[in-house]
């Protein structure tokens, strides 16, 4: 299960990209796939569409006990909404004997990614929340962000919006919109580390308007984060010392 | 400003590789330049101790200054918890004409890396919260314990114990204790991607009795998260679609 990062070879760990070169087959998401066409070149391809990640993972499974070193590719960090812990738990579930053996290859995860682009945002405790209500329950989502906003945590968004969900991340916005001021800075990073990176920094009260997808990291200021020169800054506290 | 991930080669970025062969001055803690002889021999080095962080960025922005190409490292990302918001700040309060150029190179930051180790506790939300209360009131500190707690967040420690700082860790116990099960499951990384790497899986109940130090990452499971053959799993919610 190897973590690419967010989707260009020089924010690739070394790690990982020796996994993915090593590896006779490679199972992901197409979309990530076609990011890095010089690794994968000449291997098989278990390249799905989205949502169907537990027959993608079957089938690297079969093929890892068939004998083939296989990697598992994400975006970001395998670890992190990424497709670690769907594997792991069905290796875990075989027969001892049948398991085939594993490691996980952490990356760049699209927070960590969007926050460099951004400027220094997360120099204080931050939450981490997926808006995809495809395996979650909305309401414990926004009970996770009431309490994110409550405990005064940058946060950040993934899975903001997709074609078929837009109205989560209005939702979200009213909640925060109860604790936190109009004018906390919002960061929205777009395709970090790709072609068509896009970087746009706003305002709680006017984030929406912008242009968010799925494949946008929203990143919401705690009550001391300011913009100065398009740069997003949380402070960590050094502030009286210089 | 450069995250060096964990702090091995194998894991650094070739972004910050780059970034820290191309330098000829690096500034960071002494304890971290030390994990790579290879990349700092022969340049100059502005090596300090802990908790001189304002004069190691100002001595770097000097440098910068008088127009030597300055690596500042930080462990992990350098903009979780790292140096890049400090420098940030302290570069953006000069005049336009005497502000240098920088970039910020995302790392691995220690929660991946530990994450990695542990098995797959990240596949769902999560919060980042350092102990450390030098720059930051305990009183917030444990507010955010509290409020990650009631959100039901996987919840990642950074700083959990320093040779001064023993107590807090216990007290972070004790909230916790009030929201989440006594077995709920607790990994602890010291030196993840390091010589002397440790891992260790416990429970909530269990956990402050091992050996937890500054080089050491916590992980607290949510109410969902469970150990399996030494792995710590916290599952997405694809139960039903297997």
């Amino acid at each position: 299960m190897v973590g690419m990062g967010p989707g260009n070879i020089f924010d690739m760990t070394p790690r990982a990209r020796r996994a993915i070169e090593s590896a006779e087959i490679i199972a992901g998401y197409n979309t990530y796939i076609q990011l890095i066409p010089e690794l994968v070149a000449g291997k098989k391809i278990i390249g799905t569409a989205m949502m169907q990640e537990v027959d993608r993972c079957q089938m690297a499974i079969d093929a890892a006990q068939r004998g083939f070193n296989v990697a598992v590719i994400s975006s970001g960090d395998a670890g992190v909404y990424g497709m670690a812990g769907l594997i792991i738990e069905m290796i875990l579930k075989l027969p001892e004997n049948l398991q085939p053996k594993f490691e996980i290859v952490a990356g760049i995860s699209a927070v960590n990614a969007a926050a460099a682009i951004l400027g220094a945002p997360l120099m204080h405790d931050f939450a981490v929340i997926s808006l995809s209500d495809l395996l979650t329950d909305w309401e414990l989502i926004k009970r996770r962000v009431r309490c994110a906003a409550e405990g005064d945590f940058v946060i950040a968004l993934y899975n903001p919006k997709s074609k078929r969900r837009v109205e989560n991340i209005f939702e979200v916005q009213k909640i925060l919109l109860e604790y936190r001021e109009k004018n906390t800075p919002v960061g929205i990073v777009t395709n970090a580390g790709r072609n068509d990176e896009r970087k746009i920094i706003s305002t709680l009260e006017n984030f929406t308007r912008e242009e968010i997808n799925m494949f946008s990291l929203v990143l919401i200021g705690n009550s001391k984060t300011f913009v100065k020169s398009n740069f997003m800054i949380t402070p960590r506290g050094y502030e009286n010392k210089f």
